[in-house]
């Protein structure tokens, strides 16, 4: 791992649109969906995942079945995590509100949420319950009454599904999951089909057809933000522990090689020791080839002169994961700008937030942190505004909206006032 | 005006994306503007407006100038809607929280102002001081500290910019302007010129150029959303004064001739005596040519058995503006799931929103009222989560975390618990 001062450092912030013939894929992918619908569905799925589908949606005995056969540890774990996110997103709801005004008049906002959603899990080794629960749990407390789960079947032949991924959707109380992946499954959920009817939002992570369908329905339904490869930031001085700092970086290192594990420290003696520590621990890591290319590759140790300059360069990494671990963690929090998930202090390891203390672990990367948030309950609200006027305020207020309304040509607009006025004004 | 029953009428929603030739015109474009920043937006506007630009930013003394020069009254009215507009906005703020937890642990939310936002303002006779304000004044609500405006200059070969848009700008306390518009000017915000600093943010409406640039620089930056074709839906029963009803629907017919203007009746009187009104007061609009062919090509009188089957109809268009002009209206509040505005009773005219009330007139067009929302404070927030674990914490749960890590085959995420289960376990 690189040690260099963080002035050397170019931040790369590539983003992945996909190759035109990627694109072109795609689009033919969705028009062949709008036009056949259902056997489109079956066709891109034996073509894709060699797997002749008889039913797309998953009976209810599966789900049962599957939560029969999934280990009691893990779903009693599953359940608690269930627990812990429930109760952090609870926090995150909001009510609608009116205000009053003097003349009579309502003025409100309604908050209500989305009908219906859709979220992609994807299939194979990059199948994970923990995000069933981080992408459900939040439209599940914003009150979205139908959630739809859409999941490509196993490559083995057969329509199975990750036992696991129908476990998590079962605790949840998710009936609805249809075995369809890739972008056929998202124009499925976009447009509808025979089975499929079609949703108002779509989430969750997938591979880049996946990815490029979403963007290419975006707009006919709404998409959760567009996931880059994963990253995180360690901010911390000599009081670190240098074992917790190498198992950190590793832990977000063996996710993909193109995650990037960052180190920020004034220190050099951590630094060398973070170094050292990082290569032995490498050593004996089950994702070691993985992990070794993402540490070799994009990861690095950054030398600031001190705390403070170490602040402004986390700023602008604008970090998905940031752990501080410093003497004083606190006092540094009110100036972190841009991380979607902060990490305080010595006990708070990533993966406590990645799967269990409540906070979503769908947050935003690739630096999007300056402006994007992680997944949460707004995510699946959506809001009205409400004009209840009085006819005290069209009679006080009229001139001034005919006189706004003219001034830009809109004498309509001003005619829809006007004639108000000359009836009500008697 | 056709009159139809409601079943008989097919919701046209196509999006535009436009052209194969014009997404490459807007490619070249960001392209040029990465390269050769301002020569290019120099180049580019000497080309698209015809004028020469001596200088980008525009002075303190252009908007001192603009506010002395635009008509007292209109700065007052202004001054009255943003006053209101600011109001509204400010009851939709929201504070950070931390929740304690018993095991010492703290969880949060941050939540904190984008700094730096860019907001395009269209030329010529699509400016708008109106929306300047709509887009600018959530922005300062949430606390966003630097707000840069961009707008093409007049057409006229010289350098000025439409005064109102100007005097809006110094109103709002608004002094970084630059005269620069179209796909080079989006380009400039997103990626920075020697003159202008990229921002975090993009907002505003523009033509197709705009739109498209504002897709192609999405995940560099984040943008708003982007503006279809204006709507109005009118649900009303015999109740309903046929003079407002008409005024209402033309005032949205003006805008544009891809306008929509759609009533929805259970009274085939009121139906028809609207018809003959729309037909009248149609003839003596100055904007007659635009309202007549979106009247005649989109507008449309649906027939309904009952108010209740209206409801259903109204949903399913998810109009932008909703007026409600029955009975008793408040009785309907509840039943409606989709729509941007809802206006609700005889006095409250959709220009009472576009201009005044406080409310924001930037909504959700083309049905996408399904799930997204008027522009508001929470589109300049960002949210962080934070974790602070105690030591109780990861010692009382660690195994669980552990449990859920090792079955996604995340050995390193596992380690990352077990290393601190070993130290602090002792």
């Amino acid at each position: 791992m690189r040690i260099l001062r963080a002035k050397e450092f170019a931040i790369n912030r590539e983003v992945e649109y996909g190759s035109v013939e990627q694109n072109k894929v795609v689009q033919n992918i969705i028009q062949a969906v709008i036009r056949e619908k259902d056997k489109a569905l079956i066709k891109y799925t034996k073509q894709f995942d060699g797997v002749q589908c008889a039913n797309l949606r998953v009976s209810e005995q599966e789900l049962d079945e599957a939560y029969g056969q999934v280990d009691y540890q893990f779903l009693f774990a599953l359940r608690k995590a269930s627990e812990n996110i429930r109760d952090f997103h609870e926090r995150q709801k909001r009510n609608s509100w009116m205000d009053l005004q003097e003349d009579g008049s309502l003025l409100g906002q309604v908050i209500r949420p989305l009908k219906r959603v859709g979220i992609y899990v994807p299939g194979g080794t990059a199948a994970y319950p923990s995000s069933v629960l981080m992408n459900a749990i939040p439209a599940q407390v914003a009150g979205v009454s139908e959630i739809v789960m859409v999941t490509p079947p196993s490559t083995n032949g057969e329509e199975g599904i990750n036992p696991y991924i129908l476990a998590a959707a079962k605790e949840l109380g998710i009936q609805e999951v249809y075995r369809v992946g890739g972008a056929q499954s998202i124009a499925a959920l976009a447009y509808g089909t025979e089975t499929i009817r079609p949703v108002d939002k779509i989430c969750g992570p997938g591979n880049i057809y996946v990815a490029l369908a979403k963007r290419e329905v975006y707009g006919v339904v709404d998409i959760d933000n567009i996931a880059g490869p994963t990253d995180i930031t360690i901010l911390a001085d000599q009081s670190a522990d240098v074992s917790y700092v190498a198992a950190d970086l590793l832990s977000q290192a063996e996710h993909d090689e193109l995650s990037t594990a960052i180190l920020v420290t004034n220190s050099s003696e951590l630094a060398s020791q973070v170094q050292q520590e990082v290569e032995s621990q490498l050593n004996v890591l089950p994702r070691k080839e993985i992990a070794s290319k993402s540490i070799n590759e994009n990861g690095a140790i950054l030398i600031v002169d001190h705390i403070e300059e170490g602040i402004q360069v986390v700023n602008e990494l604008a970090p998905e994961h940031l752990e501080i671990m410093v003497d004083d963690p606190m006092s540094i929090l009110g100036r972190i700008e841009n991380a979607g998930a902060i990490f305080l202090g010595r006990y708070s390891a990533e993966p406590v937030g990645d799967y269990f203390a409540g906070p979503n672990h769908i947050l935003p990367t690739n630096g999007t942190a300056r402006f994007s948030s992680p997944l949460n309950v707004d995510d699946f609200f959506k809001k009205s505004s409400v004009i209840y006027y009085s006819k005290d305020a069209i009679l006080q207020n009229g001139e001034y909206i005919m006189q706004l309304a003219r001034q830009e040509g809109f004498e309509g607009h001003a005619r829809s006032i006007q004639i108000r006025l000359e009836k009500e004004g008697e």
